[in-house]
């Protein structure tokens, strides 16, 4: 039995009739405003490129870890998902694979992945039948078809989805060709980088060796003495403004910072590129790089994103078979308060820096990131992260640091996402989301509904420009 | 003055007049349908026997530490409740303790003891007043009458509350006679057990030595050496499965868990069995003993459930006079994303496997239960457990786990109890606050209505059995 | 744009009609009931010496930490909001320090401080119209203006509150010289103090050293010794007693608590008044201290409030120039279960004993705290403290807390303010939002209407004289 697709235009409105009709009247004056994007994992050669996507299985199951992590949750073999493996990809039928996603679409119900790429096939694909075994072929073949045609290039997309701005992410050791061919193309799409040098900071990272004789290659410093890391970090943040990045990213295992003297960083830096490090220098040199990163962001400007607390590669059989970003990522209890410390002794109360700080432990938005945002210039609160973008994630996120933080030192929304079709549908939950939140209040008359809508301008639109100095 | 007593057809659903109707159109479906019970704690000699119970006391209040713990916390000695201790039964007459417990009963408000009381009363025994001081003694004497009926004998009540399927828990020392002799009856009641080996694996637990005794004189095995041990669990696990178990249950005071080599194993069964080993040995055998139990479910496709996270008999005090089991069980925080991590290496990737994961510790469902249960295929999530085995505590669970998990991860409800009569109002509780929450999904149209009612049914049917292999 | 201030008569209350309706009723009964206030930091010397404030900046905006940590963290310097350091009150206006407050007041937009300066502005000051840049000049005359009368003096207005008791805190070195100026003077206003020996306890203090000093010459006791400052609290918990005070409170960094034998309690001492101790020292004699405080409560009577988790003066930098309290205590993880234990091992199971336990870690209201309060007679829980004294902080309380500790282990509302003005505002929400709590319960049918009446009662009055023995 094949059952209708709509997307109800009060989903995500609570269903009291006095507060859904605000939230309503808040969303009808922000919920098309155009997309600002400052914190994703898109691939910009898509951009440089302009080439055509081939079909669904490729372009919205292969990647996108929260889809097929369900799947493989309930027994289903990632080989016949085609999602690719070490050694290459499956030789599963991409139809195939479709087909085994859509006969298990109920395994969604309540998760925000439905409710994305539900968004996606109504809006973006014109579906109006729900995906189930039976369409799975109707789905399969109307994506490859629509994804033929020129009205669906990664930059048709992006003006159709009315993106004033994109930011892409890119280690320390990227070339930024695509970045530079976009610009070269004379292409007006505002797509830029972020600097993120996770890989030559983390030296437990497989990837760390070569990632810093890349660094050197690129920065001509002598990045294995103190003096030149620096100065080839330096180098590449400049590079990665000249590209249009306003902001860096840290993916931190913890949020630990350290304050070090130069004798002890030198020290520990020898330890650091000659192999002779433990786990605990290693993390002392990440910790230390923090606060590097910061002062840095001082003198050049560049926004600072803290991205700590997840557990990597927590299944091992899978990263042997599979490699990294699996799904296999499982967050642990961070500790904020006594590990940003050290580094806000150097630089918390600066007032034209800006920190911005997520988290995967919700238990730390009263106790630990509120507070502390609520007090120093130059700490901000990142949205709710990964597990937690979803309706409930965001509503407890405002609901637990709004009290204490105030809206004004959030940031607004960021998609996070590598899966660039679903960029409207999770920026229209955000919106929906917020607007709910901010309804209530006006309902329980906390705040007036002038403010309100204010407040939504500043949430959709305002506080990530001014965070992230666009 | 008396108060009528009533159930109220809507309780527990949402007061908002959309999302009510949806749950009670949801409820309608549902609310009726047999009971499965795959864990708890009732004594199977109830059913053996099927003898009668004599008076409130020692039915209602005497075991159940959900209802004195809060009487004692106000001041009120247990000996006046008529609560046994290690000398026995005090002389208070039962009458006088219900008499007690009644006049305090408005310290049950907004507890769940208070909902499954009122149910017990008002469905099990039929009673339209209140319970209070003044009708104290009705109570009194009007239980005392109906369980003096063959109509209020075990198996005629199980019969009546239309149990379907009921759990209980032996040690792996217990002879399992009580369930041989309900076989033997000819009774068509499904009553089995559970194989909860903590009284063989912890160490620490007074009653280890003796344990060990018999569970070397019921398998016949050298369980004093490493190899022996292992054989007599899988003696009694046989043994259980064919009383019927088809899950065994463990109850440590941590989630850790190891990967030990044989000769590790057998070095460290040493000292435990030799009496040299010290907290941390205590605690590395049980961790490896949760991965040895995992191995053996994989060969014999017995459910593991896993219950840690309480501090157990914490009133140094009360333990000295009145042992175990008396209301001072305190949770700890509990870490599930280090701990679980040696066990899963070994079995985390099984697709036949099912282990269920509980937790006391609320914090860890978005961050930790959630995301492991969303991606490996051998872990689910049990219910809300013990402390949280009520109406905020059922939706704290959906709200944190649904987004990241699912439904499809979930396995229904747990009773856990030892309170034979109020099973039907806990899973009433249950079915409510679930039909709530999938009421609300609706009313902001996250989900359909027909998703809404596939769900309840496998929330309230169809999660348990095919979790508990039923 | 000049916009009017009202506040709305149904404000906190849920917008769902039949959940308002009923905490309408029941605010109606309680919403105007004297103040209790048994916890709280104005200044005695207000109601001693009755004399006028001054002006809006030095009364409403220089003490409220949580209102000019906003302004700090949104890049505003703290000289220019007139705020004190070490060196004295900066040179601006207070004129000028309330504009650019003024200006900025869309910051505390959804947080408490809005709710409670609103309420100041609308009731005790009679505007009618908002606060903003406009009418920042109006705000400051006409505050100025009221200040000057005989009926803004702090007994007057003690009486317009309609204040029934109101405790302050005294550290265990202070002379109590302003309550017994309050005795003396013969106004029938009941303000008593509150003894705080944190500043005698905790050696990392940096007033330790005066404190013992004035502890000594107060007391004529040898407090070097560890008998003679035993005696020593005696003698001033005796003094407290007699100018009124019913409670003890204790501001640990943690909840930790120890049961040391008498020797080895000198032994600590010795290196505390030694100057030999460490760390570690300080903190189990801070635990031990709680003990001592418990055993002196069972003596005298005194009731216990223990206010741990806060990480004090986190921003080393502002701590220097501008020292205390400055709304730079950064909340940290808090553990409970093991920490009180070795205390609870002394006192858990005395009944006529009450420790009132606070948190700042809303993990562990569920998990530890309404558990050990629903099992020991001696503990009870305080309100929702300091960050989480909010609207959203005080529902998540009684969420977390009432199914496993139930209401009548609970302690009514504390207001906790310096902010005098403001303690109408805060007892005003705390009943407002018990009350949408109660109504909840109510619409949902868990309690009958007449109990939640009767709950709203003991929520507001009942169980805050009987807690603090009033």
């Amino acid at each position: 039995m094949t059952r209708p697709l709509e997307l109800h235009p009060d989903r995500l409105f609570p269903a009291d009739p006095t507060t859904r009709d605000i939230a309503r009247t808040l969303y009808a004056e922000i919920g098309a405003l155009p997309i600002v994007s400052p914190h994703g994992h898109t691939d910009p050669t898509w951009f440089a490129t302009d080439a055509k996507w081939d079909n669904a299985t490729t372009l919205l199951l292969a990647p996108d870890h929260y889809v097929f992590r369900m799947l493989y949750s309930q027994g289903i073999a990632l080989d016949d998902l085609r999602i690719p493996h070490r050694g290459g990809v499956p030789g599963t039928y991409p139809r195939a694979a479709w087909k085994l996603f859509a006969s298990h679409y109920e395994l969604f119900r309540g998760t925000p992945s439905r409710l994305w790429l539900d968004h996606v096939f109504a809006e973006v694909f014109g579906f109006d039948v729900r995906l189930d075994a039976d369409t799975a072929d109707l789905y399969f073949d109307t994506i490859t078809d629509r994804l033929a045609g020129d009205d669906f290039r990664p930059r048709a997309l992006f003006d159709r989805f009315r993106i004033d701005f994109l930011a892409t992410t890119e280690g320390a050791h990227d070339s930024l060709d695509a970045h530079h061919a976009i610009r070269a193309s004379g292409w007006k799409g505002r797509v830029v980088t972020t600097y993120r040098p996770d890989g030559v900071i983390d030296v437990e990272h497989e990837q760390f060796k070569g990632a810093m004789e890349t660094f050197a290659a690129l920065t001509g410093e002598d990045v294995y003495s103190w003096s030149g890391y620096l100065a080839a970090h330096r180098k590449r943040r400049a590079d990665f403004r000249a590209a249009g990045a306003t902001a860096t990213d840290h993916g931190h295992a913890t949020a630990q910072t350290a304050n070090l003297s130069t004798a002890e960083c030198e020290a520990l830096f020898a330890k650091i590129v000659g192999g002779t490090w433990d786990a605990a220098d290693a993390e002392l040199f990440r910790a230390q790089m923090l606060t590097e990163m910061a002062k840095m962001s001082v003198a050049d400007g560049m926004v600072m994103q803290i991205h700590p607390g997840s557990y990597r590669n927590h299944n091992a059989g899978l990263f042997a078979s599979h490699g990294r970003d699996k799904g296999a990522d499982i967050p642990v209890r961070t500790e904020y308060t006594r590990a940003l410390q050290p580094m806000l002794d150097v630089v918390g109360n600066e007032r034209d820096l800006t920190i911005i700080l997520f988290t995967l432990d919700e238990s730390v938005y009263a106790r630990e990131l509120a507070p502390m945002a609520g007090h120093y210039p130059c700490l901000k609160l990142g949205p709710a992260w990964w597990f937690h973008d979803s309706p409930e994630g965001m509503r407890r996120y405002r609901e637990l640091t709004t009290e204490t933080a105030g809206f004004y030192n959030t940031v607004g929304f960021n998609d996070d996402t590598r899966a660039f079709l679903s960029i409207p549908a999770r920026h229209d939950v955000a919106r929906r989301v917020d607007c709910a939140f901010l309804a209530r209040l006006v309902a329980e008359h906390r705040i007036e509904d002038w403010e309100a809508l204010e407040l939504a301008h500043e949430l959709t639109d305002g506080l990530v420009r001014k965070a992230y100095k666009l």
